[in-house]
C-alpha cells in the first residue's frame, strides 16, 4: 500500500466508461504546462440573417439541384449526398476470406434544418424554437425508424468549421441504416449486461421489469453530490446536463432525463420536451459564454435504435428489451483553453487511449461558473457594437 | 435474396475490424460528390536545417530549462511535460459509487528525436538513418518495459500541424504506464480469442504453441491477393504495407512482418531490421508524393505490451501468453483529397461508427501508383527550384 493520498487534481489516473467499457487517461498535474500546438482561426463574424449562396436558407437551391421550400419554422430534407442508399440493395457477397467479411447497408440520411435565420444556433433560438426542433427530432426518428428494414436512427449535429462543418446555418442531420452502429451498439450491451447483473441498491429509477438502469443510476447518484465538488453543469425539473466521469472531450457533456427511465424521444411527456429546451439553450448558451464565441461541437442523440413497432400490444412494452436503452445527448466540443486552442485525438489518444489533463470535476466548475444569459444578448443589451461570431480572447 | 449483385466501389456496406470488433461504414458512391468542407492551410515552407527556437535541435534549450546535448544522430530524452509520472504513486481511491473507478497510474513519456536535421522525416531519412531510429525504439521498448511496474510502452509519431504537432522536428514518443491502454488491450484480447477459436487451414505462419495468429493469417492472406484487386501498397522480403480490409482513414496503412509471428521489436532478426527500415522509407516516400507533401499522420507500434522478463526460462517463450502479440504499426492519416482536405472524425462517426467514401483498394491503388523516390529529390535532380514544404494542388 502506497502511503501517498490520492487526490485527483493532482496524481495521472485512468477512469472507466461503463457505457463503452473504455478507458481516458487523466492527467491533471499537466494543465499547467505551455501551450505549443495548432491555434485555430477565429470563424467568420458577424453573419447576414439571410445568404443567399447558402444551400440551406429558406427558398435557395442546394448542391443536387432541389430548390428548399421558403420554410419559417424548421425544415427537413433527405440529403443530397447520402452516405447510405435507399433499397432495394445487393444481398452480402461471399466472404474472399473468413476475416474480411462485407455486409451491405440500406437506409436514408436527412438533414434537419432548425431555424430559417442564418446566423443561429441552438444558443440564439428562443425556448418555444428549440421545442419545434425536438419535435422534428422525434418526428424524423418516428417515421425513418418505422421504415421497412431500419435498424437504427442516428440524430446528431455538428457545428463549426473546426468539425469540419463549413456551413453556419443552424442545422442537424440524421442517419438511419439497416444495421446498429459499433458505439450504440456496444452501450446497448453494456445497458443489458447491468440490467441483468446489477441488484438495485439505490432509491433511483428503474428501466424495464424493475431491472436496474446503468444511466438512471449513474444520474440520480450525480445529482446527489453537492454541486460544488460534483459534475453537474445544468439541472432542472426532468433533465440534468453533467461533464461525465469518464470524459474524454475537456468540456463533454451528457444531457439525460434524470426523474424516471426515458427509452426514447417518443417516450418524453410534453412538460419533458419543455424541459429538454430549457436544458439544450442553458448549455448552449453556457458554451458560447465560456470563450465568448459560438462554440464548436458534435452532438449526438443515443436511444433506443427504432421506436417500438406500432402493431405490438402495448403491454409488451414493459418487456421489450430495447427498452433498457435511456435516452442521452453526448455533446463532444473539441475546444481546450480558448476560441481558437482546440484538443486532438491523435498519437497516443489514436493509438492507445484518450487521454485529458483538465479533469471533469474542473471542467463542470468552469461550465457552472459561466452565464446562462448569452454574451452576444448582453453586449446587445449595454448597447456595445455586436460582436464578433467567434473571438480570440 | 436480392438479384443485385454487390459491387464493392458502389454498394454502401459496413467492413467488420476483427482487432478491434468495430465496424466502419463504406459509402463508395459518394466519392464524387462535391466537396464543401474546410481545407487546411498548407505548412510552412522550406524548413532550415536548424532552427534556433526549436525545443528539438541540437544544444538547443528546451521549455522546461534542460538542454539538448549536440548530439548528431538520433537523441531520446524523457518528456519535461509527461501525461504520467515515475513512482511512487498513490494507492486507489475508494470509489464514491460502483460505477466511478479511479486507477492511479504510473510511468513515464520520452521523446526520440529521429536526426539533428530540423527539415527532415522518416521520408527523407536514409535507410542507414532510419535503421537508427529503429535501434532506439527496440532501445526504448527494451529499457521502459524492463522497469518496475511498467506493463505497457505505446511507441508512436505525431507528424503535421494538422495532426496537432507543431514541430516539424523529426521526432516520435514513447509513453510507458502502468496498465495496458484500451485499444492495445482490446487487440490483445481479440488476438487471445482468434488463437483459442480457431483452426488452422491455410499455410500461414503461426503463433505460440502453434496455435493460429490473426494477423498472420490475414497478412498471410493479402499479399497472396493479385497486387492489382488487392490492398497491398509494398511488400519485401519480411514486410508487407497494406490499406487494411477495415480502414477507417483514407490512406490508413498497416505495416507488418509477414513471414513469421514477430511478437516484438525485440524478436526482429538484423535482416529484418533492415528490411522494416526500407518498408517505412518507401511507405513514407508514397505518402509525401502522394499530394506532394509533407504528409501528416498518427502512426503507432502494437507489440506484446512489454518485453519477456530476463529471469525467465527462455523455454518458456513458447508457451508466453503475451506473445500472441503481432509486431504492427498502424499509420492513420487524415489527407482525403489534396494537400489542403482533411477527413474529420466528427459527427456520425463521432458519435455511432467511422465512415470512409474512398474504398480500401481505391486507395491502396492510389498509393501504389506513388512512385517510391521522393518528389523533393526528384526536383532537386532536375536542378528545379526546391519545392515547398507542403503545397496546395
Ligand atoms: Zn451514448
Ligand atoms: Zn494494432
Amino acid at each position: 500500500m502506497s502511503s501517498i493520498q490520492f487526490d485527483p487534481t493532482t496524481h495521472p489516473h485512468r477512469r472507466h466508461n461503463p457505457l463503452t467499457g473504455e478507458y481516458v487517461l487523466v492527467s491533471p498535474h499537466r494543465t499547467k504546462r505551455p501551450w505549443q500546438g495548432q491555434t485555430e482561426a477565429p470563424q467568420a463574424s458577424n453573419l447576414p440573417q439571410y445568404d443567399p449562396k447558402c444551400y440551406l436558407c429558406p427558398g435557395n437551391e442546394r448542391a443536387g439541384g432541389a430548390k428548399n421550400e421558403p420554410y419559417t419554422s424548421t425544415f427537413v430534407f433527405e440529403n443530397d449526398y447520402a452516405a447510405v442508399l435507399p433499397p432495394p440493395g445487393p444481398g452480402a457477397p461471399p466472404a474472399p476470406h473468413p476475416l474480411l467479411t462485407t455486409e451491405p447497408v440500406i437506409g436514408g440520411c436527412d438533414v434537419i434544418i432548425f431555424h430559417p435565420r442564418h446566423d443561429l444556433t441552438l444558443a440564439r433560438l428562443s425556448i418555444p424554437d428549440i421545442e419545434k426542433v425536438i419535435a422534428q427530432w422525434c418526428a424524423v426518428y418516428d417515421r425513418r425508424g418505422h421504415q421497412e428494414g431500419i435498424e437504427y436512427v442516428q440524430i446528431f449535429e455538428n457545428k463549426g468549421s473546426m468539425m469540419g462543418c463549413s456551413n453556419p446555418h443552424p442545422h442537424g442531420q440524421s442517419w438511419s441504416l439497416s444495421a446498429v452502429p459499433s458505439l450504440p451498439s456496444t452501450e446497448l450491451t453494456n445497458l443489458k449486461k447491468y440490467s441483468l447483473a446489477q441488484a438495485q441498491t439505490s432509491s433511483a429509477p428503474t428501466g424495464p421489469k424493475g431491472r436496474p438502469c446503468l444511466l438512471c443510476e449513474y444520474a440520480h447518484f450525480e445529482v446527489g453530490v453537492p454541486h460544488e465538488q460534483g459534475r453537474v453543469v445544468f439541472k432542472n425539473e426532468h433533465w440534468v446536463a453533467l461533464v461525465p466521469w469518464w470524459a474524454i472531450w475537456p468540456f463533454e457533456i451528457m444531457l439525460l432525463p434524470y426523474k424516471r427511465h426515458v427509452p426514447s424521444l417518443l417516450s418524453l411527456m410534453p412538460e419533458e420536451k419543455h424541459s429538454f429546451a430549457e436544458a439544450l439553450s442553458n448549455i448552449t448558451k453556457r458554451y458560447d459564454n465560456l470563450f465568448k464565441c459560438s462554440f464548436a461541437y458534435s452532438m449526438g442523440i443515443h436511444q433506443r435504435p427504432v421506436p417500438r413497432r406500432a402493431d405490438l400490444p402495448p403491454l409488451a412494452e414493459l418487456e421489450d428489451e430495447d427498452n433498457v436503452a435511456h435516452l442521452h445527448l453526448h455533446f463532444a466540443p473539441p475546444l481546450l483553453r480558448s476560441a481558437t486552442v482546440r484538443k486532438f485525438l491523435v498519437g497516443f489518444e489514436l493509438m492507445a487511449e484518450p487521454q485529458r489533463d483538465l479533469t471533469p470535476e474542473q471542467a463542470a466548475q468552469r461550465l457552472r461558473g459561466c452565464p446562462d444569459v448569452h454574451y452576444l444578448d448582453t453586449l446587445e443589451a449595454e448597447s456595445k457594437p455586436v460582436a464578433h461570431w467567434c473571438q480570440t480572447e
